[in-house]
């Protein structure tokens, strides 16, 4: 037995320092993946019994994107609907601040949350989303915390780039801010929604303006100029797909020529010295892993109080899954952010 | 456009439930992983010079295991007194009820550590990395923190498999506590280790003796029974290799017969109603990724104050580098577990 292998064994990370063998790429093999064991049989049946979508092409003009836009938001809005049945979970759409929102209402109205509106930014890769489809999200977090929801359905590209989004969610604070404190606001969101969420809190922080009591961000895109470890050791995993292609346009899309260094588009190059209360989302199998632990230990360096949780075997946002199914991690993300909410709003 | 590829991309989790496709295992393709975007330079250069170790055979009777495991820890002691040196940490073996320990002492003891030892679990596969290899944990965390620390070299097969370790383990402490509060005392390991870890406290609990004030487990193994996600997914990728072969073998060998359900040897299958605060560490690249964060669940799911960090692109105890060089994301965890230990040991 060679010593270079005993070495390179148990203590793997420390030998490598005095290492001179370069391997900057590291190949991985072809390889099959059982399901999970470490999740429950609710989960396991989301897993095993959905289709993998093949790479999808990218839209050539404006024209072609709004069509795909709009085609993908009718799968969306018909789940929304369904969940929505589903939890109880009413809305109306308003115009609110000049802003289309949508106010989301539980069938039953928590204590904790009388008299108070969380503020939700949905996902779907800055693009997509939109409309009725963005009450996914914001219909299992009404009917899980028993809380009052605010969706906002902010202006998009292909019309309407960086930064509208966050010109409107930061409208829709302001208004509301007239009527509610900040301490007692939450703001939350998924994958993009989990990026517009950092983005309003670093805006609100840019303009003076004070910043909410909490937010849950829940496995969010943060570094759109680099493209983060998980979204290459995950590939094929996560049937969100893969970076290159349609997804990268989209955030190309997004910034509209706008440096993507940008703190305001990629909230892992802010300088934080303080920021909200924040909970993390993600899952082991999650193309956003990297994105979400990066920023998670960004805000821990600046003493942030900040949790993050991490689901084994779950791929993007499928803690979402208890919009339409009984699934006990489903439940328990709603009780962790609902503990998160309670412990930090005022 | 297809409606069924429309419903699986963007809401991929929620129209699965829907699906009738059934794709109970997942295949991943070959790929090229490049170094992290999202680490430091020195972590950078720790993953790109390290050599990855090929499949190692597993010894085939008790003479050979016991030549393997002293070939191996050679490596690791030599690997020990470089950090030793290099931190300023200083060490005396002791028998100490019965049981071989290492005394390890700080260059310079911080005033929170005056008069209070910590006790660590080394790792090594349940089977190696004993002797004063042991201290490769123990001086980082002595050095980093400023602590006394008494690094247990627990009994282990081949010649003493489970429960000769937790055997140590509590003689250990019971001593200890003979002048030192349980409140003021942390436990402390990675992967096995930290199995241990977790494993003496559950012991602890049967014996209803009180428990550590607070305990870090670092990527610790704790399903020996079923193999977690993240060994598949991060196969290849980890250094550490594969559960395959010398690993199992080294559980089976520790086991001895007893059935890997038994929360002592796989402490994922505990019934949890309280236990001491718990800091978990692992990393996006870790083969032992899902056997952590299932662990941290668990302990949520009780209500257990515990806190998750996952360092981007680290595989298995990466964290330890700071043992050799100077890495940022070392320094981060030394300041994690001290924050930790110091919000939680009386």
């Amino acid at each position: 037995m060679k010593k270079k292998l005993l070495n390179a064994f148990i203590p793997a990370l420390i030998v490598s320092i005095a290492s001179s063998a370069v391997l900057a790429n590291i190949t991985m093999d072809e390889r099959t993946i059982p399901t999970p064991v470490g999740i429950s049989s609710e989960m396991a049946n989301v897993i095993e019994k959905r289709v993998h979508p093949p790479v999808m092409p990218v839209p050539e003009s404006t024209e072609a994107w709004l069509a795909f836009q709009s085609q993908f938001n009718m799968a969306g809005i018909e789940l929304a609907q369904k969940g929505m049945d589903r939890l109880g979970v009413t809305y109306e759409a308003k115009s609110y601040a000049g802003v289309d929102t949508f106010f989301v209402t539980p069938k039953e109205l928590s204590p904790e949350y009388q008299g108070k509106w969380l503020i939700h930014l949905h996902g779907g890769a800055f693009v997509f989303g939109g409309g009725e489809s963005a009450l996914r999200e914001a219909a299992w977090i009404a009917g899980g915390l028993g809380a009052q929801v605010i969706s906002i359905d902010y202006r998009k590209p292909p019309l309407h780039p960086f930064p509208a989004a966050l010109e409107d969610t930061v409208a829709v604070w302001k208004e509301l801010m007239k009527t509610q404190k900040p301490e007692a606001t939450a703001i939350f969101g998924t994958s993009a929604g989990g990026n517009l969420t950092l983005a309003t809190v670093l805006k609100l922080q840019q303009m003076g303006l004070p910043t909410p009591g909490a937010i849950y961000a829940g496995t969010p895109v943060t570094d759109l100029k680099l493209t983060s470890d998980s979204w290459y050791t995950m590939k094929g995993l996560d049937p969100l797909g893969q970076r290159e292609g349609l997804i990268q346009a989209t955030i190309d899309l997004y910034a509209d020529g706008e440096g993507l260094a940008n703190p305001l588009l990629s909230p892992i190059y802010a300088e934080i010295e303080d920021f909200p209360p924040t909970l993390f989302l993600t899952g082991t199998r999650d193309l956003l892993l990297s994105d979400t632990v990066r920023m998670h230990r960004l805000l821990r360096s600046a003493d942030v109080e900040t949790l993050l949780h991490v689901y084994d075997g779950q791929s993007h946002a499928d803690y979402m899954a208890g919009l339409l199914a009984d699934v006990p991690e489903s439940d328990d993300a709603i009780r962790e952010i609902g503990l998160f909410f309670n412990k930090h709003l005022k």
